[in-house]
């Protein structure tokens, strides 16, 4: 079988571009499956569409072509590329900082860039836009791509994995009794915040399922957030409307309110400027 | 051709976990079809989940295995479950009420308990999350299950159908001339608001389209409607603007204003404290 | 293989109607394809619902059948017809404006009003419903042409093409160092506001990329922006936070703000009465 097409985008279904980019696709090959990853990144987020990618891309089977366009630097000199994981994925994307996760955290093997005088729509008089090329530039490679009218070759020159652009990671700073780092996304839904700190060095703190910690969370330098919390595998283990530790589904330590927003109720946001410490005390 | 699955949550679409969750189902089954039911359940509401189910749910073909998953439970001991309805669909849920409508008004001829030590996702640490059933455990399982791995018996112990949890679900009062009620959920999208009086009953009262019909609404013992309403076969039959009484699609006396949200209109909403009373005269 | 169904309405997917029209699809014919056009048009916005069908129905591959439902006027006596396009497409909606670009734009052969006696869901109670012509009339119809239970012909009876209902359309007055218009549409995810002056009119204006361009738009006759504006062929070509002129997907001129919203941040929106006029001085 063909490879499934899974799109992630900042464009939201409110209008025809998600269309109009999804006939472009079965209008390469008809047979072709897509699947929605989501249409609503936050606009011009290059981060989230960098961790979102980390969070769906590993599930998918081998072969998946994933689309992202997240893409405030359209029509520039950004690159434009599609990039082979370790894993055997494929993400179709410009080279903004949307491969930054992917790249340290599952592996790139290679990257091309996009060769635009063979990979792109013609026609309906598409030559003279500059601002879709979700519909006319990721999109159609990707179909012709998964398709087979081109293989991994076909897509363009090949350049160095080290050039792909990042954005910077922090690293969480682990202790006996402490772990300290920052709440590097949210749940934009339930309004959970997932720290960067990975479970195993939570649990090498000496944090474990049933402890009340104290989390002391800090934006900007200044404390907004001082209380003990339970840490527990989910949220039915304290009462409604009290916030709690938990392990997220990446395997991080997260925080939640059960049945309720964490984020809304403490007013909290995450980047680099919030930061968590978690101690025994 | 293997069952369709279709899913809804309460997860929207704003990150990575409908993502993850389908693609752990086409990891199991590369053929398998998957169709959004929705993924903008109102959060924790399990009784909308279960009102949901018992609309859609006839409209699909034989076989269907629908997944539902509003789930505030998850991670404690309530039951993971998999109903088989005399119709002949499947539902694979948390057994948390969301099943209320679907054993009330269809049937449910079967259920049994997902057996966590079978039918849970392994690997890419997975394992030691306890949050994200809907993609661990219900994805996985009904995937499991349409492709062919598993048959019925294949998902775990059978229980009591009699055991499966139920919301209270309140009966309307019809008697010559007058009709008495809930608004038992909205349509959130135009506003209207839908009530618990189907209408055969409805009709039995003595209530034809072209009536004005005065229907009281009161929240908590308190009147806030009191307006003699037309009652007619669909919106174009009042003016911009005014309410109206009508006949859903799932056969139960309606209310809307033409063009326009009813619920915000009036300052109204749905649940058992919104009873509303129709009367001849 | 059978031509994809793609679906636009204004139901949202906040509840189940989306799944019980698309059920009904899947029951009709369990092998077609069902696309997601949008399901957030404007609320009863026939206007919208006709600028997002020529938007993106053209990339759609020949034969496709695009759903259209935005039905203020349903169980009344507007027509529910299937349209047959000069390129090749079929669009079934009710006749209510939804038409009006696909007609001017693309050109419509011909037009078939749906026989409800021969194309209309039975069964399930539904005969009684008069409200959802999106599960019981059109969805059934599109899938029942598209699995080839009926042809063109067999939708009902044709009736002549110039009486399609449509939408009056503005034309833009252009000269020499001058361009008048109106905003037809919005982008409103990124905010941008199209105008509906084609490139090429734009152009022989005597307008050209990195042009600074006056622009002044009025709102019922008041002038509401007056400001000289970069005409360049991407968002990148000016400061964040900055307007420009662009020329948008559908290759006509177009305003937006570089990682912001135009319509917000000037608190303008779209229709007959925003007029803007571009001139060289």
């Amino acid at each position: 079988m063909k490879p499934i097409l899974v799109f992630q985008t900042d464009f939201t279904y409110k209008e025809g571009a998600v269309s109009s980019m999804y006939g472009v696709v079965k209008s390469v090959d008809r047979e072709l499956e897509i699947m929605d990853g989501t249409h609503e990144l936050p606009q011009y987020d290059t981060w989230s569409a960098s961790y979102r990618l980390y969070q769906s891309l590993p599930f998918w089977p081998e072969g998946t072509i994933y689309v992202s366009v997240v893409d405030p630097g359209v029509g520039t000199s950004r690159r434009a590329c599609v990039a082979k994981t370790k894993d055997g994925h494929f993400v179709v994307s410009p080279d903004n900082g949307s491969l930054t996760h992917v790249k340290r955290f599952i592996g790139i093997e290679a990257v091309r860039e996009i060769d635009e005088s063979v990979n792109r729509l013609r026609g309906k008089g598409t030559e003279e836009v500059a601002i879709f090329h979700g519909r006319d530039l990721f999109g159609y490679t990707a179909a012709r791509l998964a398709g087979g009218i081109i293989d991994f070759a076909g897509v363009g020159s090949e350049y160095p994995v080290e050039e792909i652009v990042e954005h910077p990671i922090l690293e969480p700073v682990v202790g006996p009794g402490r772990a300290e780092g920052i709440f590097e996304i949210n749940d934009p839904n339930f309004g959970n915040l997932w720290t960067n700190i990975p479970l195993r060095s939570f649990n090498s703190a000496g944090f474990e399922y049933g402890d009340m910690i104290r989390a002391v969370i800090t934006h900007e330098g200044k404390t907004v957030f001082d209380e003990k919390v339970l840490f527990h595998k989910s949220f039915g283990f304290v009462e409604k409307g009290q916030p709690m530790i938990y392990n997220n589904e990446l395997m991080k330590a997260a925080m939640a309110v059960t049945q309720g927003s964490f984020c809304e109720k403490y007013g909290l946001s995450y980047g680099p400027e919030w930061k968590v410490t978690f101690t025994k005390d």
